[in-house]
This record gives structure tokens, C-alpha cells and sequence, in this order.
């Protein structure tokens, strides 16, 4: 399977919580596959680490908020503009919690003219599913204090396509695209030459929340599971609780209950110099815990059947 | 004179126009006089570069804003919250054109609660004036397609106090001070003992517009004017009259005829990847010009009595 849509991108824009900071980005996550990319919140500045990154704007077809505090919506109406002057014409999703639409429209005083149209989602904090692109986006709200949700960006995966089948059927060969595409044709169906649904990709991502009781089921089995530890110190287990965040500890445990492959910590507290100095903290409960820096990125593979 | 009101500190906080880089924060400047801050401008990602100089949030008592388009004032949600954080409270000043209040408004809906008030200061197109803290700040309506204003943040210095004048009118020591402070005591009035008010200091800033008939009077004899100079290359001439910027040797000409000390040129193209290259264009005209840096600072110091 060589069509290009092999390879899942991932690159954490930056993992600051509250304020951008010369030598940390707010927290953001910048999603590609096949061409296409997903942003998961937009903070002030978040279009210079993307700059840096070096992968584009004007793919950039769906963003995603989590939810409307500052630092992970003010950079929006920059964005917009950079996108229009990208020369991008295609509508722009806009998914985020009930309320979302309101407030973009509101920043959208200082971008009110644009080369392309918004399309706002807005989700309740339940659990909802939206498929964008190749992108299968779940949404489950989470506990912060404002509206807010944790997402799921899966990439499914089809089924092998069973050429000694195919060829026993005697199916003429300008009908197999059609039905690896999942679609009838001339009574063939795709259930007589396409296997089972193979393992495709998930990657969670989960700023700001206190856990949860059902995150771990939601970010189970993830290749990646993205999420805020804003304080490492024991000692500020009290100001989590009382600001609505996670210590890194609690990001750790729900990535063991959830079992998911590897962990990347964010959304660091400008308090917290040295995220680093925690890490053990986490691998005593997760080994697989990774301190996320800016644009840290991880391509996801298929594998083999 | 050594009171510690001598210095007049000025930074460049950032060079670029339309939307900020990775090597270049958008065009913003702030000032400094005994120990008060006033900002011009404060787009995406100005905080970044605040924090990178080094001096501090909490004593910014004035923000102005030169017009409303994002790459000027984006950052403004931003800047609030971490004033908010620095644990301001007195009333913060925000003077802009017709219109300012409106778009910070809107654009607090995202930075709804703050620890201080805002005293919004609205000036028409003609020429206004208003004293805050040691600065007295000039306006001047300039030409960009949206009300946008062109600034000069003066700090006017006292005559000279006459120390053998005092003497041989036999005024009493503790009254030399109350005199020095330009009011009456006891029948002796400032102008028994002070000389004529002596050059203090002056410098203009105006982003963005095309060049007016009124802008070298306004800036007259400042000791330093920035100005912007969105292209370099007389090709891109057309350019800067359509979209109402001006070129590299048009701000050198309102300098020249401005008598000003000195020129330092901001708000460059995301196209100008080197402003350096245009830099003999601008010293045929006006010598003494500067492309600007981000973070470009300079001390002014009172003249020898």
C-alpha cells in the first residue's frame, strides 16, 4: 500500500499553559495525513511555531478548540489572516464547544474580511464524532470549569484486498478500486475480496481537565496520547484542583488505564522551568511518558498488513 | 539634575508588518520614564518580545494603538491577562482612534475578567492631546484607509533653577522645591527663579499610512522618529500607494523635512527579507536613518543644563 496515506504526521506546536514565553509556544497540536492537516487550538503565537515548522498553512483545513481560554484561542485572528493570505478559498471547519462560534465571531472583529468561509461545529459535552478529511474526530467533554472537550483523531484503516480472491471471482480488474473504496459494483460487493478492518491510527488529545472517569476508556488504546500535566511538584496538587488541571501523575495514570502506546506531557505551567525534573514521576506509574517540547513530531506507520 | 528623571529609555519591540515571524516580532514600541511604561501598538505575539527585553509588564499605565488591524493589536487579550497576572489594579489607559473601544471590547471576550479597569481614550483624525504620567502625547490623524493615528510621546524639561537669583531674594531653602515645582508660595512665584523651559525630549512614531503634508511638522526636531517603511524597492512603489504604506525613501523625506536627530525605519514586508539592502536609498536622503532590529533600544539623557 504505497498511495501516500501511509504515514500519519504529528507535531506538538508548543506546551506552555496561560502565557507564551520566549523559549515555549502555547500548547497546540498540528495533525497530516494525505495532504490534509487539522489544528488542535490556536494560541497567541501559535502561527510562528508553525512558521518554524515549516509544513504550511494553507492545508489547513479543520481547526479544532478545546476550549475559549485565552491561551488557547487568542492567536485565531492571525491565523485567519495568515490563512487568507495563503490564498486558501476552501471553507474552514471550526470545531469546539457549545459557545465557540460566538466568541470566534467575536475576535473576527480584527479579521473580518476573508478569502474563504467558516464552518462552525459545535459540540455538547457528551461524546460526538465528526469525519473530516480522512480524519475520524471524536470529541468527550472534560472538566475544566468552562466548557471544554478532549479529542480523538483516528485514521481508520481498510481491510487487505484479496487478490487471489479477486482473481478466483474472475472481478474485471477496473472494478477493484471501486470496491476497495468500500462501493458495490455490477454485483460485486467489497465484502467478497476485502479482508477485516485492519489497525489504522489514534492520537488523544486532552488540555485543560481535571481526569476523568471517562478518559481512560476514551483515549484507549491511542498510538499517542497528548496530554496537559501543569504542575509536576506533589506540592501543587491543591492549585490543580483548584485551577482545573492535571499534575503529571494524573496525565500518567489515565494513560496506563487507558493503555495507550506512549504519553507526551504539555500545557506546562510558566511556574514549571524544568518539566524534566518530574519525569519520574510519571515513569514510575507509565514508562512511556515523554516530556513534550516544541514541535516535537512523531510519524505514525502502518503496520505491515 | 539628578533625580532619576534624566533617562528616557525607547525599544523597538518588534520590525515586521502584516503578520509576525520567527525572526521578527510585529512592530511595536515601548517607552520608559521614571520607572512608567507606555506601549505603541501590541500585536501577536508582542508580549514574547516584552519579556524577552526584560522590563517588565506591571508599570505599562498606557497602551496606544495606531489603528485596529490585527497585526497591530491581536495581541491585546494577551497583554491584559498578563497584566491581570502581574497583579495590576490601578486603571490602565488605552488611547486609540474612533472606534478603539469597540474592538477591545470585542476582543475581550476572551479576557473578560481582569484585576484593573480600562479608561478608554477615543481621538478624531485631527490633532489631540493628553498628559499621562510624565509623557505628553501628541496625535495626528494619518492616512491608511482605516482611522489610524501617528504619535509623539514628549517629556517637556523645566527651565533651570536660578540658585543665586534665590539667594539674593532671600527666599527660604524650604520653598525652592515648591517653586521648582511650577507653583506659588508666600508671594514668590516660579518665575523669580526658574530660567525658560529647556529642551527635553521628543520622539514620533507613525504605522501605518502614506506620507501627509502634515507629518513633518508633527514630528518636527524629534530626537528620533520611527516610521514605517513597509518596502525598500522603488518597484513596489505602486504597491505601497495601493495598500496606503510607504516606501523606505518616503519616510527618509519626512525626516529630512521634519528635521529630526534620527530615523529608524519598521514595519517591514514579510517580502523584505533584508531592509538592510534599501539602506542607501534612505541615507540620500536622511543620513542619519537606522533599519530598525527588534528590540532595539536607546537612552535618551538631558543636554548639560
Amino acid at each position: 500500500m504505497k498511495d501516500g496515506k501511509e504515514m500519519f504526521d504529528i507535531c506538538l506546536l508548543g506546551t506552555s499553559g496561560m502565557m507564551p514565553l520566549p523559549k515555549r509556544f502555547l500548547s497546540s497540536a498540528l495533525f497530516r495525513f494525505n495532504g490534509n492537516m487539522l489544528l488542535i487550538d490556536c494560541g497567541e503565537a501559535t502561527q510562528i511555531t508553525l512558521k518554524m515548522l515549516g509544513w504550511g498553512f494553507k492545508n489547513i483545513n479543520t481547526i479544532c478548540f478545546t476550549h475559549v481560554h485565552a491561551d488557547h484561542i487568542s492567536g485565531l485572528p492571525g491565523m485567519l489572516l495568515t490563512l487568507s493570505n495563503s490564498g486558501r478559498e476552501e471553507t474552514l471547519n471550526i470545531i469546539g464547544p457549545v459557545g465557540i462560534k460566538r466568541i470566534c465571531e467575536n475576535l473576527r472583529a480584527i479579521a473580518p474580511d476573508l478569502t474563504f468561509d467558516i464552518n462552525y461545529i459545535e459540540f455538547d459535552q457528551g461524546e460526538n464524532q465528526i469525519v473530516i478529511d480522512d480524519f475520524v474526530i471524536n470529541t468527550l467533554g472534560v472538566k475544566h470549569g468552562v466548557n471544554t472537550l478532549a479529542y480523538s483523531i483516528s485514521i481508520p484503516r481498510k481491510g487487505k484486498f484479496n487478490l487471489e480472491k479477486a482473481e478466483e471471482l474472475n472481478i474485471p480488474r477496473t472494478y477493484w478500486h471501486v470496491l476497495q473504496n468500500g462501493e458495490e459494483i455490477d454485483g460485486f460487493t467489497p465484502s467478497m475480496v476485502m479482508g477485516e478492518e485492519r489497525k489504522g491510527f489514534k492520537v488523544c488529545y486532552c488540555t485543560d481537565s481535571r481526569p476523568t472517569d471517562e478518559l481512560p476508556k476514551f483515549v484507549s488504546d491511542a498510538d499517542l496520547f497528548i496530554c496537559e500535566g501543569m504542575y509536576g511538584d506533589s506540592e501543587e496538587k491543591q492549585k490543580a484542583i483548584d485551577r482545573k488541571h492535571m499534575m503529571f501523575e494524573e496525565a500518567a495514570t489515565i494513560a496506563k488505564e487507558g493503555n495507550v502506546n506512549e504519553l507526551w506531557l504539555t500545557h506546562f505551567s510558566p511556574s514549571l522551568t524544568n518539566p524534566q525534573e518530574y519525569i519520574n514521576v510519571c515513569k514510575n506509574i507509565f514508562d512511556n511518558t515523554i516530556i513534550g517540547k516544541d514541535r516535537m513530531t512523531k510519524t505514525l506507520k502502518y503496520e505491515e498488513d
